[in-house]
């Protein structure tokens, strides 16, 4: 390595043996300025948060946290969390003083492009990060996912004198982190839980970006969080590593509430001119300013991107420590398997994330007989009902909204401090702390997340839905009442835009499906879509089963869009929808059968999934020289034009909804098969658009 | 009046007088059924929210409310919001009953087609109404906005012995609001800046649909609002008028902090086979247990909609009441205006919305000299500073991002408690509320707000931003850093999706300025646009101030779109963009007149005002015949298909962006010139796309 691990003062390595204290003080120091330097080379990030954090993190990392740096995959390591993840330079130090797959020359990269060290921590970028952090309030969030994923696997594999899934939760969370809504929801839920082994650390420095926290933020946090039902540990100083140390040592000795340890810190702590100010946060400190710093708490190294190698060598203990550690516990399987052979292949096949074995039997046949019309959320309650049987790590719940998302596990039980087996999880009308909840339990692994709310609600949960997209969890989103079609609650309840942006998340897949059967397709879809999540969009009324016997079958909908009915070879005229426009569509080619046109039905369900296939596949659904084209869907028209091309017709909707009866709405607002059947003979006939 | 104000057990009009009591059971009892019928007769809607809060609505309404029926924008009107928008039926009765331009025929149109009693309460729609509620906890945080206008209105107006702006904000909550995490947000900052006259009732009645509320929510609600500095009054029972109206007068009495009064109620109460179950939330009871609630209560009324005449003269005292009240006011106004000439007219201008007169002046110049490149969020900055000192109504802040969104009005003084009349609003890091207090303000009258934070933060705040376009509010959003080209902060803060999302809402103009003379026009266009939000959409990142010498002007923009430049009258290929790819386009023009290729660069600002435009000066802009056509955006490419065409080629991200310096970026993301010009050619090659 060519590292530079000599002390720079004497030009040789680091030989003399050092105090605890001395050798503590040293590691904090090393952090932050490895830290301090990263954003310095950068010309770019945040060095107050870690030169204040520093102390608590290394306490943390150093005396505390469970994990094995040669194997961040380890299922029973403790979780830990940067959710202010401005601060990510902090992390990657501690990622590479602990002997993660990170070197300091990945410091030295630090927001650069193509690095290993991003400006915020990312998930799948950065070796050895649990979640990707940085809109703030969502890490605090996904940690009570994990702890809550903790406790269920727990309860469900471990056996008397067998703890094998047995971890912490950690996370440092900041100011900004407590302002934002999403962790009073979170904290909410940890609190009514009970998660005892979820540890929060605050970085109470009393900073924000425009000024002190006192000018926004004067709240009694720890009341606040004792309402909640946290242990509130307060206030400590943070800088002080036996406080730090005995504070942590208390939360853990209570397991019965989930703990908030205050620590009082200073922001840019060490710079003479900017410590306690607004100055410290988002940008370098400046050349001068870090050597101020480096003076000023006793940094004797010349250079930058110093490890002094006693350092080194104390922190590197992790790895021998962590060996150690997974080595235990591998050896707590090896018996557990004896003992219970069954339920270590059950843990350890959803701890990988596979499915069972005939997982989907029999789901082809769910509604092969159905001829009476029904929601496609009630389809999708029917068949998540049959594979939650099989699908063991299949878990999720609603917020507040079970009855009418149809999301509820018949047999699951519901999960609660009392019953941590339960797999219905009763979010309250907290749809955004249920998003960061999902994508907790998901990156916790052993379970199969799903949310369910109104599809207008997805309004309240983009953040974490576009994080888990970016992290490429397997989620599985729930959005039902998709549309005006579900009536009389009236525009404030009636998706426009919402389907539009669903579908404008990179990475996210949407499908639409346009009845029950297209409902166990688009379920297939998202349960074996290991890399990202999947949100199904579903009605809210009665939509026909379609006949498959005249149409094609349900299964074109894994690519996609397919030709679902055509009334000849040689079609004049295309119509396509999704979800409950797609019956509309063929009722509107009926129409113009009826008139001696011939129309081709496609069913388009997934933009995403269509669009990944091959551009010949592409061209046959969407033959080229087939320019009458009609659209219909209940939403926004944007985005339809990329199908319709430019002599097409979008039925949609560019306004808001209204309070009527659904049928009364789809009359008024033309959404009728007539009004495409009349538009299909406009355009034949080379009608004005 | 056809409408039947008969004892229907008699079938005489009622003369007998009643006790106050009796009275009082009367109305509230009238309330609670005009709603039940409206729901049943719908067959829709929410029956047990009414049966349960109608007695402290009736308390509210008949005791403290100031307001006239006559006049639902009197100024100094007590608010009323009904947070819990389902409820929805039981306002629409009290809007009834006291007189506003609501009939019972209105109410018996209850979620149909066209009435003025939507399925939620819907501003614009429903005379007598503040604002749209029905998503949770917005209408807690629109009232939050209303107080803070009404603080700022008083500091800046009134005089000692004229206290002209003088009100309260009410609300009625439930406890899908306060678990909702926006309500947080709302009631830390309400706290903090001690709004004493905001005073919220919380229907506490423990039911919500998936159960009982313990299932989720077992926190200490008083302790956390406590915690927030607010009064909590708990727990009175919601059913004793006495009890409701001392903890009212008890809330009124406390002048520095807002108060919570928790009422204790039962969900459908009366309702023998539903009352305090979740079965009576969401669903009409059914007409036999709506006769069983009737008997139940002694309600002794056959039929439907029955208002019992000593009811009707009872509650329409308000009409005389709020007569008198607004009489007092208007004197009081007429001996202000005497005293204080200039301050009544100013306020009076304000509260009209009016823009006083020379706001624009110089605003065109603000830039002419400037040839440094300049981010268009510093441009917006500049203009707002300099619009600042004449249109007094300009108020708002940032999510704690002011330093960096440029949105701080440098001689505005911070809004605090201790300076209310401060125009610098400290929202911390929740975005959330900002949108939903920017509304409330927006919608009390007399103030402009704006909002700061960046675009990838939209997310966090798409309710409220959704509600203020539906009820059509003069909001202004300022969203920097806008695109990719912010650079190292990385994924988590690059905006990729949101820029159409704006786009996407209906009723919401969004504008994206390429450079400091199109933010100008930018800015005119959000003021002068009084009926609907305006969101401005910003670069972190220096952009060239467009030298217009060779260009088209910036009031091109006021059209959404325009020719900026082309090298001959007859341009082979169109070149659009919008933002900061405006100079990118321009570039390109050039490098391809070099190549003696004619094109012609399109700026398109905002796409709302160029639909807006005439047919003809859109195809004007982008005529019919010229195929080649290409976009450029640093963001979803989703939706420009609908300016490119069939033919067409779009430079933008379906993925998501990278920590790296902006202009590496760019560069690596293909937004450039060379890459835009090597397109054209290719496309005028006839080359694929």
């Amino acid at each position: 390595m060519a590292e530079n691990y000599l002390r720079l003062d004497t030009g040789k390595p680091e030989e003399q043996s050092m105090s605890d204290f001395k050798i503590d003080e040293l590691c904090i120091n090393t952090i932050r300025f490895l830290a301090v330097d990263a954003v310095q080379k950068a010309n770019s990030g945040h060095p107050g948060a870690p030169l204040g954090l520093a102390p608590m993190a290394y306490v943390l990392w150093d005396r505390f946290l469970k994990h094995n740096p040669a194997d961040s995959n380890w299922p029973d390591r403790d979780r830990f969390i940067l959710s202010c993840g401005h601060a990510s330079a902090l992390l990657y130090a501690l990622l590479h003083l602990t002997g993660y797959d990170l070197s300091l020359d990945d410091l030295k990269q630090f927001r650069q492009w193509g690095s290993k060290t991003p400006g915020h921590p990312e998930y799948g970028v950065v070796p050895g990060l649990e979640v990707t952090t940085g809109p703030l309030g969502q890490g605090f969030a996904n940690g009570v996912g994990m702890a809550m994923a903790e406790r269920h696997l727990a309860a469900n594999y471990n056996r008397p004198g067998h703890e094998v899934i047995d971890h912490y939760t950690y996370a440092i969370v900041s100011d900004g982190d407590l302002e934002e809504g999403i962790s009073s929801e979170a904290a909410s839920l940890a609190g009514y839980l009970r998660l005892g082994k979820l540890i929060y650390l605050y970085d109470d420095n009393g900073i924000s970006i425009e000024g002190k926290t006192g000018i926004t933020f004067t709240e009694d946090v720890a009341g606040r969080f004792q309402s909640y039902g946290w242990q509130v540990i307060e206030p400590i100083n943070g800088f002080d590593i036996g406080s730090v140390e005995g504070a942590i040592s208390e939360a853990l000795a209570d397991k019965g509430r989930p703990s908030l340890i205050v620590c009082r810190t200073i922001i840019g702590y060490g710079s003479p001119n900017k410590a306690g100010t607004a100055a410290a946060h988002g940008e370098p400190l400046g050349e001068e300013e870090v050597s101020l710093t480096k003076k000023q708490l006793g940094w004797n190294y010349e250079g930058l991107f110093t490890v002094p190698p006693e350092v080194l060598a104390h922190l590197r203990k992790a790895q021998e420590r962590g060996r150690k550690q997974q080595d235990e516990w591998q050896q707590k399987m090896e018996t557990y398997r004896r003992a219970y052979p069954d339920e270590a292949r059950k843990l350890e096949e959803d701890l990988r994330g596979d499915l069972p074995a005939g997982w989907d039997s029999g789901l082809d046949d769910l509604f092969g007989e159905e001829t009476r019309p029904i929601a496609t959320r009630s389809a999708s309650g029917i068949v998540m009902n049959a594979l939650a049987p099989r699908i063991r790590s299949l878990m999720g719940g609603s917020a507040d909204l079970a009855p009418s998302t149809k999301t509820e596990l018949k047999d699951g039980g519901d999960y609660s401090a009392d019953n941590y087996r339960g797999r219905n999880l009763h979010f309250g009308v907290r749809e955004h702390v249920m998003g960061a909840i999902a994508s907790g339990m998901a990156r916790h692994g052993g379970i199969i997340p799903y949310t369910g709310t109104f599809l207008i609600f997805y309004d309240y949960m983009r953040p974490p839905v576009r994080l888990a997209a970016m992290m490429g969890l397997r989620v599985i989103y729930i959005f039902s009442h998709d549309s005006v079609g579900l009536g009389e609650d009236g525009p404030t309840h009636q998706p426009v835009e919402q389907l539009l942006g669903l579908r404008s998340v990179p990475h996210l897949v949407t499908i639409r499906p346009a009845d029950a059967t297209e409902t166990v397709e688009a379920w297939k879809i998202a349960l074996q879509r290991r890399g990202g999540p999947t949100a199904l969009v579903l009605s809210r009324q009665n939509l026909p089963v379609l006949d498959r016997s005249n149409l094609a079958p349900a299964s074109g909908l894994q690519r996609g869009g397919y030709v679902l009915w055509e009334a000849a070879a040689a079609p004049e005229v295309i119509i396509m929808g999704t979800g409950s426009e797609v019956h509309i569509a063929l009722e509107a080619g009926g129409l113009l059968q009826e008139k001696g046109i011939k129309a081709r039905i496609v069913s388009l369900p997934s933009w995403e999934l269509f669009e990944a296939q091959p551009a010949e596949y592409r061209d046959k659904v969407l033959p080229e020289n087939i320019k009458a084209r009609i659209a219909i869907e209940a939403g926004s028209p944007l985005g339809w034009e990329r199908y319709t091309g430019d002599s097409g017709v979008i039925i949609g909707l560019s306004h808001f909804g209204h309070s009527a009866p659904g049928k009364v709405i789809y009359e008024k607002l033309g959404l009728t098969a007539q009004r495409v059947a009349d538009e299909a003979e406009n355009l034949l006939r080379g009608g004005e658009k």
